[in-house]
């Protein structure tokens, strides 16, 4: 069932309401007939006839009329039973506002698990529990009692009370903006980040959707709405927690460096979310994200009456990857026929007290600059504003004329303005009235910049990512029927690591070039072998007990000899028993060294939130201890392949540095996508590593991959995960 | 002369007096006289006989009394002329508003000259020009016209007028601070940073010293002053162009690696001066500094009033490397006794609800976390000072005792509170009272973190660094006889390039392992030479011609018998020739091959702001790919040789990995130290090259050294650099 009856409900029954004003079963009911919802309101308390002039029903069930949702906010030993009585009446939705379930600990999760089960048993959706609350403030629906709260065309999704808050507060008192809806989501028992995202997305009255997430139970599900949420409107979004990831240092290798946050943040700005590092600049992004069209061209103007707020926005905007492209030929000698002599023209362009006597100057010059073919949108930064207060209160009226102008320019032509101004918080009117056209204003020059920042940087997705990234599995779509024979007998075997050769050869039905190995049982069919072979050749031992070779002294390369193939053969058997005496040791592979060329890692994992990642890294010390590597959520597309690629500062290695030839990147790209379709086709796969892969300058050779399964219960139970 | 005459100023002319209200000449006489100025005010103008009820005179050495300092309102061309006049009357400073001077270009340049000569030679000292001038507010000597600044304790030094104004309108609205002086110092053509710095470190009435700085002509004597300043005073600084280092690119190996911002932010910090990249948090942090001690133990607890806000600032302390340690079982106990069941009391404290009808519970909280003996600071987030706001009006008051109580106990316990409220900008009486106290309240969480992280900062600046900087060279004071003569050599041939032998002998001469070479003038001497050295040899082509060797393949490596010992020789002669056919080679150079080991590079060069800096970095593709480097403004203690290994991300490669054995990381601080007593020793030296240096697990060896001179003349002219 959809929120439709849940966000947008025509009559709400209050579980808990209450005569005493510092209760929240009082302050809701309040907030209800204070604000004017239209709906029908029914208090709930088995001790009271009426609340505020309102009948007072003993439970839900006794309401004469039909409930679509109840606010619940009696203690959480009591909501099982409420929900049930809830469930009688054909209640829709309900709104849990008590804590103690899952986030206090096994006790807690347990009855969260049981409310759950009522409420699909009855089929009521729910918010929270541990929730503020919800507001849907289109139809005065209030469930948090907080007043006052500004209506607008954001719709606020968050993990935290206080935030929402913060959010709330500050677009009432710092903006002319509001929301459309505020959804606190507590634990997300049932109802997840997701669906509220689609939910928004299919509002027309929501221009922008503005998130602050500390955790996240179903990243994938996410993932994939987002990307088609902002396709159509911005997603904001700030992730906090980057301090605890030190702590996720269990699991494999892979598992070790993939922290979730590093994951969680290049996936997010895969699917187009904005994502926001410093709390400040939150409401201002979704402020300006939802109030202009996004920069097409990522090349921003600044315009500036003083040297160091344009030296400081010049930092700031090259700092966050826009461009500040030279203005024509012809813009510059407008500009100089309206300014004085000292005025800097190129860009950043700075009037050089230009606007003194007549701040009207602004517009003009805004005129000019965004008729400029190269300029994309135009930050404005210094005083504008404060020409009224600083120097003669008549140029007020300019700034005001001046306003109009440019607000109305912004609209004409679909191009961005941004403004900083130093006397924001003096509140002159011509600020306001710049708000009034959508145009924002800041007190702060760093937020200013970001603003005009993240309008490029949407506008860079909506360019080049539409239509190009997908966080749908199509699986086992490609498998082979040979590499699920070889998935198939190691479970049979009642194993769940593959052997280096079922790695390699599952690599293989996937055309990656993986270096071909011959099982030896005896020292002599190893050096027979060894002969067949070009060049010098690796040993390696196999046996299915010991997965890491090197640790067992298992490994012994560039042998040319047939003498020095038969000593490495005895000493790698003898290593591996001294390993391990149990091991089951099928023989020894022989493979030919793979020639010179630079050393990479793969890896996949399953994150817990995001489902399966693939993580990219130089080899060596590179990886070890620059952790120089990059991250995505699969499946990948081509693009996304060599984006990995170049995130890792080391890249340039790859190009051949002093001399040396370029290496062959585009077979990497390559093996990045059979890893991605492997992991697709078979999704029995815990976990993968090819280490290392020696990338030549044509071509690369797979040296070493191991695969780990899923344990075959969870296979047999669960299908492909997430 | 020192600046008392002209920053304390008791009588003022003002050159270009006006009756026009929007004239600058008319504004300072203005604002002088309404704010109260003491001293004498002469208006010079010679077209007006009285202006504003004063008198006013045709030239400066028409006026009867003293005149300490001469604010100078008249164009650029004119300030000659009226400094031979002010220098005729004995006017001890000069204040030069015009634009129009080096800023410009050469003309400009050339009358800036002009002006610094006359004003020499008048023992004039300057301010600007390219000035927005200069407040004294303890003497209301307000030569800006910029009315109604707020007095307080902070010095302010800027190189743009617009930040000054957004500095002090910051103050005014935002603050219970205010300035002691304000100097806008313009082009610093005579009074540099240093010398203000200077005269604020014995102002008794100035805590800190606040500066924005867009360049700087004498970085290494505003280094030394700044050293010595922070250990008394806090100074806060913002420098932007950033952006634009990536302009320097020219130069030596070396210099192109070595961007001025890199070397600045280093350099600044290790002389104790608080380094702020963000323009919101500038005046911020100097307000803190200002108001309260700095942390000593670096630790600091978070209390809170919700989640969402506890998460974020811990990401962000932990982000500015403060420690939030766990509170002692006391300290929780204590807590769990006066907060609800589901108070968080471990750290970040959150109090669960338990302050919702009792704010003062704050005020107990924050008493019994201050005395826990690992907390040095306290932040406080949330919506303290809100509560009376967003609950009951009642509650204000509470707060408000809450407010004086953690004021006293700031000032009595010498600890730190800095506060977040989410309701700032409502301006609550509670939170103006905690800034009565000292405590500072902002609005914005990141803000505020970085408030309480700088305070750490300088904390830690001040407990480990103290005595231990310095940035004074002693010239020659450890020049080795011989040394002298090998540059006295160089010089006398001609040459300001030292021969590799010369370059090597020089380091051996201070203790340095470099590897031997012998010269070789032919073929079978060079094979004679080898076969007198262990292990295989290196030759390389000597001459004065030949810098870049390897350009000229004039290096071949790795030489085993006197076969390819000759053939090498006679190559390289061969290649040298080719290179450069008019080359004097005198010979080739036989040395032993350097053991293995990790490569690392150490460079100099002559900064044009701070003098003399050093490089170091890992060699090869560590350096080029990946700039994985340091710097230190020479000369450095052994402290920074440590620091500059460890600041790169590289260096655990030095400590050993896979089971490598540790290199001799000792050595290679020698080296760093014998590069800075060379550099100190020699200031004829003007760069200088170690690459590449390898180290081995014991010890290590420079295998190639480059040292340029400066130019004879230069060398002849100005003694010792900076």
């Amino acid at each position: 069932m959809g929120l439709e009856h849940v966000l947008n409900a025509r009559s709400v029954a209050v579980v808990g309401a209450s005569k005493v004003p510092t209760k929240r079963g009082y302050q809701t009911i309040r907030t209800l007939l204070d604000e004017g919802y239209e709906g029908a309101i029914y208090p709930v308390n088995p001790k009271e006839k009426r609340i505020m002039g309102l009948t007072c029903y003993t439970a839900v069930s006794e309401i004469p009329g039909e409930v679509d949702v109840a606010l619940v906010a009696t203690p959480a030993r009591t909501v099982p039973t409420v929900l049930e009585d809830c469930g009688k009446k054909g209640v829709k939705g309900a709104v849990i506002l008590a804590t103690g379930f899952g986030e206090t600990g096994i006790t807690g999760k347990a009855l969260e698990n049981q409310v759950l089960e009522v409420a699909c048993r009855n089929h009521i959706r729910l918010i929270g529990p541990n929730t503020s609350g919800m507001i849907n403030l289109k139809d005065n629906l209030n469930l948090v009692g907080l007043k006052d709260s500004p209506k607008g065309d954001i719709a606020l999704l968050t993990q935290s009370g206080n935030m929402a808050l913060t959010l709330i507060t500050e677009a009432k008192l710092k903006s002319r903006k509001g929301f459309t809806y505020y959804v606190g989501v507590g634990n997300e028992a049932d109802i997840r980040f997701h669906e509220y995202l689609e939910f928004f997305r299919q509002d027309p009255e929501t221009r922008a959707i503005l998130m602050y997430v500390e955790g996240m139970r179903d990243g994938r599900n996410f993932l994939q709405q987002a990307y088609q949420t902002t396709e159509i409107k911005p997603v904001i979004l700030l992730k906090s927690g980057r301090s605890s990831t030190g702590k996720r240092s269990a699991g494999s290798h892979t598992g070790a460096l993939a922290g979730m946050s590093e994951v969680a943040k290049v996936a997010f700005e895969r699917a187009g979310i904005i994502v926001i590092e410093n709390s400040d600049e939150l409401f201002p992004a979704a402020e300006t994200l939802s109030s202009l069209p996004p920069i097409k061209n990522d090349q921003i103007a600044i315009l500036a009456d003083g040297g160091g707020h344009a030296t400081i926005a010049a930092d700031n905007l090259t700092d966050l990857g826009v461009k500040i492209p030279e203005l024509e030929e012809k813009t510059q000698a407008k500009l100089r026929a309206i300014l004085p002599d000292g005025a800097a023209v190129i860009n950043p362009i700075d009037v050089a007290g230009g606007t003194d006597d007549n701040p009207t100057i602004f517009a003009d010059c805004a005129n000019i600059i965004l008729n400029d073919p190269n300029v994309g949108g135009l930050l404005i930064v210094g005083l504008f504003g404060g020409y009224g207060i600083r120097f003669a209160e008549s140029l007020a009226m300019m700034e005001e004329d001046a306003a109009h102008q440019m607000g109305k320019m912004v609209k004409r032509r679909k191009k961005a303005i941004v403004v900083h101004s130093l006397y924001n918080s003096e509140k002159p009117h011509s600020l306001d009235l710049l708000r009034y056209y959508g145009v924002p204003v800041y007190g702060s020059l760093d937020i200013a910049c970001k603003c005009i920042g993240v309008l490029a940087q949407y506008g860079r997705y909506l360019k080049r990512y539409r239509g190009k990234s997908n966080f749908v599995f199509n699986w086992g779509a490609k498998a082979k029927h040979e590499g699920r024979q070889i998935i198939d007998r190691v479970y049979g075997q009642g194993r769940t690591a593959l052997l280096e050769a079922e790695a390699k050869q599952l690599f293989r039905l996937h055309g990656a070039p993986v270096t071909s190995d011959i099982l030896a049982t005896t020292a002599t069919e190893a050096a027979d072998m060894a002969f067949g072979l070009d060049g010098n050749v690796v040993l390696k031992i196999a046996s299915p007990d010991i997965l890491h070779k090197s640790d067992a002294k298992g490994v012994q390369l560039d042998l040319s000899t047939k003498e020095q193939v038969k000593k490495a053969f005895r000493e790698i058997v003898k290593n591996a028993r001294a390993y391990k005496a149990d091991a089951h040791i099928e023989g020894v592979l022989v493979s030919p060294m793979a020639g010179q060329g630079i050393e990479v890692i793969i890896g996949t994992k399953i994150d817990d939130q995001f489902g399966p990642v693939i993580m990219y890294g130089l080899g060596g010390v590179m990886v070890e201890i620059l952790k120089d590597i990059s991250f995505r959520v699969l499946p990948i597309p081509r693009r996304s392949a060599r984006r990995m690629i170049e995130e890792t500062k080391s890249h340039p290695i790859l190009d051949g540095v002093r001399g040396d030839k370029p290496y062959d990147k585009k077979s990497l790209v390559s093996l990045l996508l059979v890893c991605s379709e492997i992991i697709e086709s078979y999704p029995q796969i815990q976990e993968m590593d090819l280490n290392p892969v020696i990338i030549h300058h044509e071509g690369l050779s797979v040296v070493d991959a191991r695969i780990l399964l899923k344990p075959a219960e969870d296979e047999a139970k669960s299908g492909p995960a997430l």
